[in-house]
């Protein structure tokens, strides 16, 4: 029994313990003995207090036999990405700057999730500051993949995607800036939701305005994750851009019809993107599938010319501001690429930073129109299946050498400039095994549409449902 | 009949079009006779086409005879700030470069007013590009202020102010960066809201996502607003920030129960504001008539520290975004004050625009949190009354010098920093009868609140129903 509990999904999980089938304790023991035995072999969980888990599952548990009103995740044990402020919980950010930083209070995405049930057992490990899409560090050192140890995970939620893979947790919340809630749930064959800007509202949060990094979702199944946004999304003051629909609007069956559905369907964005040749033999066969869940599939891309721009623009002054003081007071605790970051968004000036601004907008409009005649865009989460792991980022694809840790992921961090929310579903593996993901786009703010489209996917394909090796050797 | 028909609200007008009384044919002649009469001494509206207003009057007579839905605003003639698109109708941005521009299509507001059924007579006269707070331009002159025509009507939005105030049209169309929306309604007399980002969307517009410029409704009452706000507010995928409340929110009575509401009334903000004594003198009373009305007044300021450099900032990147191209094509036609804002752009590094940001993001709390304890901030809308109409801005407040255009407009434009939406209400006249106005603040789109606060205030004071000078003296 213990161990299998921790295959369910999040959503029958809960359902469970809400109809009191099992204990949030049973959940909770089952987790932690799960993690004992598999996370040593991935390190995707750091900070882990299992005697807290504990304590607050066996409290979970008196609140729901007081007959207490409970939450929609009522007992179901997560790990809160390293990067999100966890009251009494060290939150390292990857930095050994911040080796030592226990937050006073959670940070608002954590708070929702404690207020809808959830039971922190520790951290999900990140790169440094959460930059680049390779989580490796110098506080807890690298994760891997649990489906090729000698791969990236991905990141910047790396270790989050590593740990749903390892049925170790059952829900994980994320970041994406350029890609860190897509780039891990490719490599990693769990799904993750970069939702629109303001749909998960962020706090604290240095730039509070800004629009390019979102929080979001991520879970073994596209039904969880709408169930865990349902539970994160909705108005905060505590965010200016909240959007004010509540996240009930998530709520409720994704079965839909989806006959006539306009897909747009291109595996290089019009040859503008390099793509490895497994990344597309994994993903041809994703065009079929579309129609057989009654999609019109078209081959079409959007012209996102000046997304490069704007993504670098307004990621480097917003590195600059996030950590410009860090880099000045310590610049040898910060990583050569993030300094590199930083020094870039001091070297912009006000008419760069007005131009990406104003391409930033040519962008919305071009791809408002491109979604006129199309109800969604499919591309590849990553240009490359899971990499060496020794690597610090990709050096090329394809023949095509990539010069810093951002080339690589276009495919992901042109789809944040536009500002539409966007999924990674898993879509198959290559020939030795490395999961690949189906990145699925839609309109602005469309995610209940979106969301319903990747549960055709999923529901057609199955390929979540396909373990890790990592959990046959492990086996007891 | 005809001329007291402009001495109506809109929503009176808009009730007796509706219900077959008067049609919007006698409503369109009427104002067209008063804007002959009137506007020559004022030079509010330009680019008139009485010809095309006439017209469209009697089609949207033919429309409401044969039994076709009208909208809210059904026959209500208007003319449109001089900065928004109109379709076929010159729009000049009071720039001699935009003298011949005809745009092909209306923009959103303007496409919104049209759809809830207002009639376009014309444009009102801006600054040029609408940068700063006093309407004069090289292509049409010098706006003057209805009650004392030697002083400024204020601006941006200066034609509109002085058109409503002279009965000339009952609603206008704004836009607000650093209180052009609220200048010049405390200059004329007259309403004038500046809504919460997103609130109302804006397309075009050349930096979608920046929320410091804002588009608004004016009008001679807060109920007229509240109406006008009912049909221009709500969701477009064209502005991507834009608040999916829709626009029925404002909707209905703004009656409500006020007792106990807590005012924060500071007429300096605790001294950081340069405040002329006449502006004093006239608001000093509003305190008792917000006691009036129910509130527990208490002398109470936040801490706008950072909003200077926060609006000075980011307001220096889009209008070199905005004009920079057009400034280096041709620099002898841009007057100077506004060289040297894109200039300002030019010079600012990526830092500089991320320290904004986190200014920006600092005062956001601290006004979020000053709000849990208030429920609204009255202050003075402006510095100073109506100034003489000669100077291109006030060159002293008090004593102290004001060395750019910009220096007098603090207690507007810090409010703009704060993202709080904003409204100026008539709150009485100089003993030489000069206007002046009370701005309310409320917290984070709180505007229907401040609707209601603000309509209880005029209720109790009636300042609005004083008419200008110029209404008798030109009578027939």
């Amino acid at each position: 029994m213990s161990q299998s509990l921790c295959h369910h999904t999040a959503t029958d999980l809960a359902g469970l313990i809400r109809a009191g089938e099992v204990s949030a304790r049973e959940v909770m023991r089952a987790h932690l003995e799960r993690i004992d035995r598999l996370n040593p072999q991935v390190n995707a969980l750091v900070s882990l207090d299992p005697e807290r888990a504990l304590d607050a599952a066996a409290a979970a548990d008196e609140r729901w036999a007081s007959g207490e009103p409970v939450g929609p995740l009522h007992g179901l044990p997560i790990a809160h990405k390293d990067t999100h402020d966890t009251a009494g919980i060290r939150t390292t950010r990857g930095s050994p700057l911040l080796a030592d930083n226990v937050p006073a209070r959670d940070e608002l995405v954590v708070e929702r999730l404690k207020a809808a049930g959830t039971i922190v057992m520790g951290k999900t490990n990140v790169p440094e500051f959460a930059a680049g899409s390779h989580t490796f560090n110098p506080v807890f050192g690298t994760t891997a993949n649990p489906y090729a140890p000698n791969r990236s995970a991905g990141g910047s939620s790396g270790g989050a995607a590593a740990a749903l893979a390892c049925r170790m947790q059952p829900l994980a919340d994320g970041s994406d800036m350029g890609g860190s809630l897509r780039n891990p749930a490719s490599f990693c064959n769990v799904v993750g939701l970069r939702p629109a800007p303001g749909r998960v509202p962020t706090w604290p949060d240095a730039a509070a305005w800004s629009t390019l990094s979102v929080q979001g979702p991520m879970a073994r199944t596209v039904a969880d994750v709408a169930l865990m946004l349902s539970a994160i999304a909705g108005p905060d003051d505590r965010s200016p851009i909240s959007i004010t629909e509540p996240g009930s609007v998530f709520r409720g069956s994704l079965e839909a019809d989806l006959s006539g559905l306009r897909v747009a369907f291109s595996l290089d964005l019009g040859g503008d993107l390099v793509v490895d040749p497994q990344v597309r033999a994994v993903l041809e066969p994703a065009a079929r599938v579309l129609a057989g869940i009654g999609g019109r599939v078209k081959e079409a891309a959007p012209d996102l010319t000046g997304a490069d721009e704007v993504f670098r623009t307004l990621r480097a002054w917003q590195f600059e501001l996030a950590l410009g003081e860090l880099r000045d007071a310590h610049p040898d605790q910060i990583k050569p690429s993030l300094r590199d970051n930083i020094d870039a968004g001091r070297a912009l000036t006000g008419a760069a930073v007005g131009r990406a601004e104003r391409l930033h907008t040519d962008l919305y409009h071009r791809i408002r129109e491109f979604f006129t005649q199309h109800d969604v865009l499919a591309l590849p989460v990553s240009q490359v299946p899971p990499f060496d792991i020794e690597l610090e980022f990709p050096t090329e694809i394809g023949g095509v050498a990539m010069t810093s840790y951002l080339d690589w992921m276009r495919s992901a961090y042109w789809i944040s400039a536009t500002g539409c929310p966007a999924i990674s579903v898993p879509a198959g593996f290559t020939p030795d095994g490395r999961p690949v993901g189906l990145q699925l786009v839609a309109p602005h703010r469309g995610e209940r549409r979106l969301l319903e489209i990747a549960h055709a996917f999923e529901q057609a394909t199955q390929h979540g449902r396909t373990l890790p090796g990592l959990e046959f050797s492990a086996a007891p």
